[in-house]
């Protein structure tokens, strides 16, 4: 048996039980004295995880972009991020003084900075970030706390990552080309909603809604029904690929960095000074459905399956 | 120009210059409140890291060995680890539970645990191990801070991994090869060193004596001696391989883990009884010099190269 018969939640499955107890969210949490500390780590390859068109900067600009992300979803400010990168031979001063600076230039965007880190040589450019930050105990977000009754909510707009690697790999120019590119991880928003105290349970959506509702729902123990018409589909997005396509790519599509998160109902005015969001559906005891003109259909899991590690794994 | 044509130090050099300020250290610091907390991260590959003779259960001991030597480098305490894996097409179950439980492990013989992590998929097995520690802010250690008339000192015997490496290359039996394979990073020598607050400078010595030396020079601004007589040369390896050879492997092979460090003269039994330790030599104004029969002989750094990133990069 090899590892390509393997999903990815099974190898998540395998190591939390060779390494113990999980608690499965954007970032791991560790007691930090008066505050937590958050920590999250990302492996991003050159051939699977930056799309052709990306340059060094952009690829620089995205790995930092991943793990703030993750960062956000906790409700934590960022502390400083540790880049580990295996330079392939083609790397020229370039590219590297450019993927560098992306580096750079998305950590000092984001009010934080690459602390250290580790270079040596590979074949193939692979890059981990590592990101630090720190919340207030009492404010930390996770991805279980949502409880029936709760109001389902996002951040932004939805399917735009998707919506933007079409549009290059069809030729044809949008917008969502950038959105691609040059995603802009919520850490202002996700501190917004942690200080607001109305958020139930958080996350990104950077493998697609689908999984993160699924996996909201898993570590919180409920459901969802997501109202279709509510969803807030990025703009152009189904002018330029039709309504399916677009609903598919907002669903299973990776590469958006929303926040996708769970209110009390009695506080959605106090999350709402927090931050522009939409809600899109609401918490109910079980299944995941799809609401849509008064029918409801049950909804499977799908999402961003280009690589198993899609997932952050948090054990312990 | 290419990547190849490059040194590490090349390319940290233009980093630090992109990416700001450069503090050169084991770790980064990063102020945590009442403590600091300090941060590595090391990218391993299946061909450049891991001798062929290594089992994967070694593999995942060695991935979280190398950061946990670099929190013992600040004195610190280690608080969790993560593994960023990319795992190869022929990885099976077995392979995949004994590196899971390689890292495990490792990180429990330590006190510490893996927290989380990311699984994706890649042609090569990589590594990326990120640890996080703790240090009260009066007794972190840094590279900076020896000043002529201290005494240079290490931990535990010099050259053993390399003497490993020879052995295994060479079909000799040794229990060198199991100092390459399963190396024991020093933290407790490392806290109770911090603890005893006679150290002055500190760092491990991963890429080889000599390299550490050049770093902990270039860091401290001041020159060392070192005195060939007082080496302590690890069991068996001069007999195995010849002085010469013992002492090349002293300086320049990589995989020792042990704590290079420089204490105030008159705290050497302060030091003496925090752990177990040899003094090898003294700072001095400038240079980097041997000294044997009482005859001196300017050295120049070398170390591990295997891998451009042996040595950590920690800016800002």
């Amino acid at each position: 048996m090899t590892g390509d018969s393997f999903s990815e939640r099974e190898i998540i499955s395998r190591i939390s039980e060779i390494l113990g107890g999980v608690e499965n969210d954007d970032c791991a949490v560790i007691d930090a004295g008066e505050r937590y500390m958050v920590a999250t780590t990302d492996m991003l390859h050159r051939k699977t995880d930056f799309p052709d068109i990306m340059n060094p900067w952009q690829m620089g600009w995205m790995a930092v972009a991943v793990n703030l992300s993750d960062i956000a979803a906790m409700g934590a400010q960022p502390a400083g991020v540790l880049i580990a990168a295996g330079l392939p031979p083609e790397a020229d001063l370039y590219f590297i003084d450019e993927l560098f600076s992306g580096f750079g230039d998305c950590a000092a965007y984001y009010g934080t900075k690459i602390i250290g880190g580790d270079t040596d040589r590979h074949d193939e450019l692979t890059i981990t970030g590592t990101a630090q930050g720190f919340v207030e105990k009492d404010l930390v977000l996770r991805r279980r706390g949502a409880r029936p009754g709760d109001l389902l909510c996002t951040t932004g707009a939805l399917g735009g990552a998707g919506g933007g690697l079409w549009a290059w790999q069809n030729a044809v120019e949008s917008e969502l080309i950038t959105a691609l590119l040059e995603p802009e991880p919520r850490l202002e928003e996700g501190r917004a909603l942690a200080r607001s105290r109305a958020v139930t349970s958080m996350m990104d959506n950077s493998d697609g809604l689908a999984l993160s509702l699924s996996d909201l729902a898993g570590c919180s123990q409920v459901g969802f029904v997501v109202r279709e018409e509510a969803l807030p589909i990025a703009a152009g997005l189904e002018e330029m690929v039709g309504a399916d396509r677009a609903l598919e790519m907002v669903m299973s599509a990776g590469g958006d960095f929303e926040l996708v998160f769970t209110v009390r109902p009695d506080e959605l005015e106090a999350a709402r000074r927090a931050c522009a969001l939409t809600v899109i559906g609401e918490v109910v005891e079980e299944g995941i459905w799809m609401e849509w003109g008064g029918q409801r259909r049950r909804m499977e899991a799908r999402g961003y399956e280009h690589r198993i590690g899609g997932t952050d794994c948090t054990v312990g």
